[in-house]
């Protein structure tokens, strides 16, 4: 337990976090997602929902403003347009969190699977929803904080 | 780099920060403490003095409310009274912190190399005053931060 820090945000999800520099990427998963598998660092979050997740790491992650697309989300049943109540309620939470107003970047359900292998890190929820799969790229700080 | 964390708390430090519980002792020395032969997990800070890392350590670390001195400093030439200008800001600025009083226990200097041996992981300055060794006890949080 930290002052100020949600307390979601262990030990081990807190270094992930602070050691990942600008573009860096970080899956943010369901409970069906291959997680393991990717081969890279996971952080398991035990019986919590991609959106209480979200909430705790975007209070400490900037998204990043230098591409279009900080933020992207698996594609439902091959229609891009399409979205899950999740999807929509997480883009809302990320905005909200940006100060600014963001559009997912959409990828097939097929090629999110390869993603894993460009990221950082994965945290892997017990989320219900199906494609409750996101992609987030870290941003940069440039005030001081201290 | 993350929102709302002082910069100067690392990944490596962030994770031992949290990792420590209720009563776990952080030990914070100057530049001629031996730290590494402690055994313990070591924080460099490089070219940093004692009072800058004791503000971003203390911006997310509560000390302990249950003991009387949840704060300790090395004593300073075989007199207990006696402090040092370091000593003194670091006491006003832990108090500032915790929002109430507090006073120092005190070491002995041979004493204090003896309570690495206690201690949960030590972080080590180039703080250039002597005598700039403490012990900070991690205390709890209750209220809630999500």
């Amino acid at each position: 337990m930290l002052r100020g820090i949600d307390p979601l945000l262990s030990g081990d999800l807190l270094k992930i976090l602070d050691d990942m520099g600008h573009g860096d990427q970080l899956l943010l998963v369901d409970r069906n997602y291959p997680a393991a598998a990717s081969g890279k660092s996971v952080i398991r979050l035990g019986e919590v929902g991609v959106l209480r997740a979200a909430r705790a790491i975007l209070s400490v992650l900037p998204l990043d403003s230098f591409i279009d697309h900080p933020l992207e989300r698996m594609e439902v049943e091959d229609d891009p347009v399409k979205t899950t109540s999740l999807q929509n309620d997480l883009l809302a939470l990320a905005s909200e969190s940006e100060g600014r107003s963001l559009e997912y970047g959409v990828i097939p359900r097929l090629d999110f699977y390869q993603r894993a292998s460009a990221a950082y890190a994965v945290v892997h929820t017990l989320e219900d929803q199906p494609y409750g799969c996101f992609i987030l790229h870290k941003g940069v700080i440039f005030q001081p904080v201290a």
